[in-house]
């Protein structure tokens, strides 16, 4: 199993990105890998992403809800074949669009559990980092976001906010006003990286289906130092040394678009309405440059649950700086906390990799952050 | 003369902060350095800051409307006994605080010109940058740029806005739940850098009278790297080859605040609203990342002068990436153009040396960003 949080976000292998030979790609460890806090299993889901495959058609065809009952029926066979883990804490963990899958996930295994079907496990609590959870909202919040971050103007904000009546995603194609601040928003981010907004952004023409030649630029783009990861696994010594079943997979894609998926879940949230009723711990982080997915309305979703805050919102700290900030929620057996990470991208260990670190790491011992 | 902007920020010479022995400090050459876009007179401003003195101790009794007059009567001195520059096009410029008082020397000038006395200047216009304007207004928008910027959830936000009334500098002592409110807002940011909110902050104990031994810990604060100029510029050697007279002062100080200063300018935005009446060039910009003056402030009073749009919001753009944000304004023959510097902070050519080159060029050669 390799998936994009094995080798990039937090693994403990990654690249050397000033190796300018496109062959061999020059691996390195990650200091801050989240291998050194768990035993974690990487997992490509659902079938056909990474190095994983079915062996019939209609395995690739999957959904949220079946990629959710698949990946808890994956979790639950392979503790039965490795007992020893059985009695581990266990918590269910994924970032960005597995946001949304996650707590789909932790509802299969409580279902499982309540219902005592297959193995007992000892689920303790889930993790999701600038998770998908309600794309529409998500879309939606990126207009107040980029007010906020003085990537359009106030004036801008006021007008779009007025002519759209507050809807960025289903637009009247009549509402001409509305089409015209959405162009002009348009205009303003188009050329920035919605996953860091400070980050370089790819230039123009370097897209996920745009082979460059190595070496890259110094200063390389999210895409760029992506494509490492092509190269490597699709290298023939590298699905020998993680024992792949020979011949399943033609080619290596990091972004296996050609999946069938049907989106059959419009909001995760609730899900988490349902979890907390439940003994769980939730974490929930949002790295706070983040475009794609931002933090506002993450923060939104989970003051909708109108969860009671026994940890009022504070700043975290590592290697002595403000990292960013957190909060506690409680209901009853149910404890979320929420913390932003300062600085931070869509997937926090990414861009921030030692304040996620230390993060997670306190999270996981029941520590204050 | 040295100011900070000769040193730091605007000018030929900066510090190689690797150097790991206080003397002495090595210095290295801006290859940003304004200078190659004009010339430039740094001014240490008002008398006694700097290098510069006063020969009365009634020199040193100073206020905004005394600076500016001093300075534009230095000026005027200054081109009548160097004739050659007389023709040349002015631009007045200053950041943070000089924000204030450059419009007032901008003023002065004017004022001088209109009545044909001294040399007839060719001002052109004038440059400002995170500019102070009204402290207490820049004060006030803290609350709603740390809520922006994530620092502050938009709870705490929404209960300090309701509970201090907007009004976050001169609040009721009786008013207990807006205190309460303002003390958590503290603590929010007090291990913060203000300059920029993602630069690494200074240890507790490290502030402008607490000098530290060298060698500074690799990734230097803010004052420790001001230190650098403190050390050298006390190195005997220094004034001697800047040519400063003997005897003129004993000690070199970056923040001189024994000198006495009545603030008797509350706000500078009558001045702005009175050149905006005159034919010249003005223009505004703002780090985005800079809580000590934010660019909320800034854009609310330029906003306040109802100046016309003539183009609008929309990014501008330094080594192929979205460099900031920026908006032209005209009134007959005044224009004024607004800039962010994305990822910027308080003087923006401290922290984007290069893309505040590329748009201080842009400008001075009437080019669009």
């Amino acid at each position: 199993m390799i998936s994009k949080l094995f080798i990039f976000i937090t693994g403990p292998i990654s690249f050397s990105f000033t190796s300018i030979t496109k062959h061999p790609v020059e691996l390195v460890l990650n200091p801050y890998s989240w291998t050194k806090l768990a035993n974690i299993i990487f997992l490509d889901a659902p079938a056909g992403t990474g190095f994983s495959y079915s062996t019939t058609t209609d395995g690739y065809n999957t959904s949220d809800t079946i990629h959710a009952k698949r990946a808890s029926e994956f979790l639950q066979r392979w503790l039965l074949t490795h007992p020893k883990f059985l009695a581990n804490p266990l918590y269910i963990s994924g970032d960005s669009y597995s946001g949304k899958i996650v707590p789909i996930i932790v509802q299969e295994i409580t279902n499982g559990i309540e219902a005592g079907i297959g193995p007992s496990l000892n689920l303790e609590g889930y993790i999701i980092g600038n998770p998908v959870t309600n794309r529409k909202a998500e879309l939606n919040s990126q207009i107040e976001y980029a007010h906020r971050m003085a990537l359009i103007s106030t004036r801008m904000f006021e007008s779009t906010k007025r002519n759209c009546k507050g809807d960025y995603v289903d637009v009247d194609p009549n509402n001409e006003l509305c089409l015209i601040n959405l162009q002009a928003f348009e205009e303003c981010i188009s050329r920035l990286e919605v996953s860091h907004i400070l980050a370089p952004a790819c230039a123009p023409g370097i897209d996920d289906d745009n082979f460059l030649s190595f070496p890259f630029p110094e200063q390389l783009c999210r895409v760029e130092r992506q494509r490492y990861s092509e190269v490597w696994a699709n290298d023939i010594n590298v699905p020998k040394a993680l024992n792949i079943r020979e011949g399943t997979k033609a080619e290596w894609a990091r972004c296996n678009s050609s999946i069938p998926y049907i989106k059959d879940v419009r909001s995760s949230v609730d899900y988490h309405r349902n979890l907390m009723q439940k003994s769980l711990r939730a974490f929930v982080y949002s790295g706070d440059h983040d475009l794609k997915v931002p933090h506002i309305s993450t923060e939104a979703w989970i003051e909708s649950l109108s969860l009671p805050i026994v940890d009022d919102w504070k700043p975290w700290f590592s290697n002595n700086q403000v990292a960013g900030y957190r909060v506690g929620y409680s209901n009853g057996e149910y404890h979320l906390t929420y913390a932003t990470i300062k600085g931070g991208g869509h997937t926090g260990p990414e861009f921030n990799p030692r304040e996620s670190f230390d993060m997670i790491e306190r999270w996981l011992e029941h520590s204050p952050l």
